[in-house]
């Protein structure tokens, strides 16, 4: 069986708080075309998932520490929301690191719901068009980023969508956008 | 026994996910010395208060909606931090229109943690000194207000602090703040 997506290496960055839904609809719609995910956070062990917020959900063992990976070795990048996942992921230097190299290298990247914060700490929406959950949209606009209310936007590799209600149409165009593999380097880079 | 707070009207506002001693701690010292307290909330019932972000605590009655409230009955207020809490407390317009007619008032605001970011989404940090949780600093700073790294700020009436472990220095200023009463009001107002 020949899947879209055979032979990628995708990063699913997360931390304790990730909305549970946004971590596992991604990783299995890209798993499903073949390609090979890996959890990667700021530190080592397990996180504690959530569901809508506040009821934690299940735990998920950490593959590699972003401050051990190497931007070059993977295909694409997810970046799953929840609030307090996505407020502590921006606050790791490797993280941001990370996305930085990954952006400049024109990897493509899918964002969900909080996601979009993590984007704005390390200065990458500024110039890009993007959607997000609504509560961050001041922050996103306020660093640069234009703003749009739909359910996907693809914007030069970045795939962004609002909330798990989103989660059909960004697992379907996270998966074509994958596929079709680096752009260009993105002018914010 | 006379307080320093005697006679005064403190609202509270929060929502689920707030970080409970954010809301216990500057509570009971404002009523220690005098004061009434009311917790305002997007709506009505109870809300899930959290230790650390992501493990639930106790729940907290609300006593009033802040669809319901005016500006001009409280002699302060308090707004607690809690990840969860302030991103959805920035997206009530009730919570946001209120915010900006008790900052026009000149009525002194205790803020600590994540709470700024519902200043920010009411265009109220613009020319404010103040402190916060590291993660939201860069949307305060997008937002135009000027951050410092300190346990509590005061900045014309609007006292600030980091994160729980600044909560003594915060309680403290507050009452004294609180007790001095409404200052000009805001060039940003």
């Amino acid at each position: 069986m020949t899947g879209k997506l055979d032979g990628k290496r995708i990063a699913i960055i997360a931390t304790d708080g990730v909305e549970q839904v946004e971590l596992t609809e991604p990783r299995d719609a890209v798993t499903r075309e073949g390609a090979r995910t890996e959890l990667i956070s700021p530190a080592e062990g397990e996180i504690q998932a959530m569901n809508g917020d506040i009821t934690p959900a299940d735990t998920f063992r950490v593959d590699l520490t972003a401050a051990e990976v190497d931007a070059a070795d993977y295909d694409a990048v997810i970046l799953p929301g929840g609030t307090v996942n996505a407020d502590r992921l921006r606050m790791d230097p490797h993280v941001r690191e990370f996305l930085r190299a990954v952006v400049t290298a024109g990897t493509p990247v899918g964002v969900i719901c909080h996601g979009p914060w993590t984007l704005v700490e390390a200065d990458l929406v500024r110039g890009r068009t993007l959607t997000s959950y609504p509560s961050l949209r001041t922050d996103i606009r306020n660093a640069g980023g234009t703003v749009v209310d739909e359910e996907v936007v693809t914007d030069n590799g970045l795939v962004s969508s609002r909330s798990p209600d989103d989660l059909p149409a960004f697992c379907a165009t996270i998966v074509e956008e994958f596929a079709a593999g680096a752009h260009q380097a993105s002018a914010t880079a």
